[in-house]
């Protein structure tokens, strides 16, 4: 007996009404009910997609040479594979789904944004006070940024909070994407003292285009859609006994503010950049504070089975 | 003005409400209506599988490195990507939508099968009769096939036309898998004259298991099930002026006969292998007869927009 049905089944319906439980159905007893659930769920999805939009061969190999493509382009340095989720918004949805922190109240923690495909571990370790930019000199609006890393309960500082910072050059390009840039420029990490306190010196960042040599940017034209992201800064916060704050702070006057190509802006996450007199390694000063919420707290605030940032920690 | 919508707005729901319909509309008025419609049903379905299942950023980050694993495996030799739609019965499903023709009634075309991931362009081109088999004498049952090429609708023979086979050695492995075997062993094409009959030497095949050294392996694992195709011999039929036929035949008395890993079988499709009296050169004999339908009566049997078979024509 075959598994696609009958000639009467299939002819009552304009397909086979059968075939997507027969894939469910073919899941073993030892899958887990995680695994179970997800596949499941994929399988009706991926099935419904295709019934509803009557896709054919040409348009499913189509699209499977792009996720080939994006496969073989990615390494340590790229991720296009996560550059196509971010351009349909799927890293903004699951970490709002993973973290589901109701954004800037007042006594919440920080805000969480995607880490994107850029970020580097072994980000140098730096002295407090000391620029994350070399090899650039002259270019770009240097920035003074410094603040308070806080418990976002009882509001003291955290002592031992490493903050993982890093942003692109004035000519839009990661150090990773750039040949002309010293390797780790414009990334550092940052360990806090009791104070809680951190400063560095870094510079103003700009839009820039995702990059769009591969399959993202094969989309985004067929979309009609532009590459840009808004000017920001990355983060990741970690903290012994903290949950780990992966995010992104948005300069509030760049341009592409409210048309993130990968959709991650959040109103609590925009910063103002303010001139700043009397430091002659600095043209703005960027006050920023962060809110750390130790695992027993993130948990109230987290949904149920939500785990740690990927690789972050 | 962020896409992120409102605090008031993201409190009212569980998650925020505006956000798939931000990502939708993103796509700027120069996309084509099916580029359009592709993308926005896919951002749907993607987001609503990420909230119904509330998918945390590990779980996303282990599918999309199984997606970027995937496609650095796939080459000229191997295409993992499509080994994981297979597995989830996608290829059979786009088949079925694409070609719509309703198996195995007297008076239709032959049924269509998925590609699959083994077949290769430019396959040998044998004189009429020949074997297919090459440095692998007397393993395997050797089987004589053959049958006659007819236009479905008139019943007359069809000259020209092109059988391109390729079936698994013994071993269970396709000669591009498998350093042991000669370049293009088992894999052949004949051309039909004005008799519109073919015939040649092959071997009756095995069931074999899929590769699972991949991602697709991995997540068979994960769900329990086991990789095994039912012995099978796969054909693409061209000829002048013709529907392309995209196909695999099923010997009935195969193990996984009613339990394909890629849920490829239909009932139209299955033959049987007959003990064959009389030739020195074969066991079996496999008699096979294929209907092709022409490009104008193939559309009465075809969804609106299906096209070509990719990469087949």
């Amino acid at each position: 007996m075959a598994q696609n049905g009958t000639i009467e089944d299939a002819k009552a319906h304009k397909f086979n009404p059968h075939f997507t439980q027969a894939v469910i159905n073919a899941t073993g007893p030892k899958a887990t009910p995680r695994v179970r659930q997800l596949t499941t769920s994929l399988i009706q999805h991926l099935h419904d997609y295709a019934r509803e939009n009557e896709l054919t061969v040409d348009e499913w190999m189509a699209g499977l040479d792009l996720l080939n493509e994006a496969g073989r382009m990615s390494d340590d340095r790229r991720n296009e594979g996560q550059l196509l989720c971010d351009i349909f918004g799927l890293e903004t949805l699951v970490d709002e789904i993973t973290y589901k922190l109701a954004s800037d109240a007042q006594d919440e923690p920080t805000a969480t944004a995607i880490l994107g495909p850029f970020w580097r571990k072994d980000a140098p370790q730096k002295a407090m006070g000391d620029t994350i930019v070399s090899g650039i000199e002259g270019k770009g609006d240097r920035t003074y940024m410094h603040g308070t890393v806080t418990d976002f309960r009882t509001g003291k500082p955290v002592e031992g909070a490493v903050l993982d910072v890093w942003h692109t050059a004035p000519n839009g390009l990661y150090e990773q994407q750039d040949p002309g840039q010293p390797e780790m420029n414009l990334r550092g990490r940052f360990t806090t003292g009791k104070d809680g306190k951190y400063r560095f010196y870094c510079l103003r960042p700009v839009p820039y285009p995702i990059p769009y040599d591969g399959p993202a940017g094969k989309i985004l034209q067929a979309l009609d859609r532009h590459p840009y992201r808004p000017a920001h800064i990355h983060f990741i916060l970690t903290a012994p006994g903290y949950k780990p704050i992966v995010t992104q702070i948005f300069d509030r006057n760049s341009k592409y503010i409210g048309d993130d190509a990968v959709f991650a802006v959040k109103e609590s996450l925009i910063v103002d950049f303010k001139p700043f007199e009397g430091d002659p390694n600095a043209e703005f000063e960027l006050p920023y504070d962060f809110k750390m919420a130790t695992f027993e707290d993130a948990k109230k605030h987290s949904v149920a089975g939500a785990t740690e940032v990927s690789g972050a920690v």
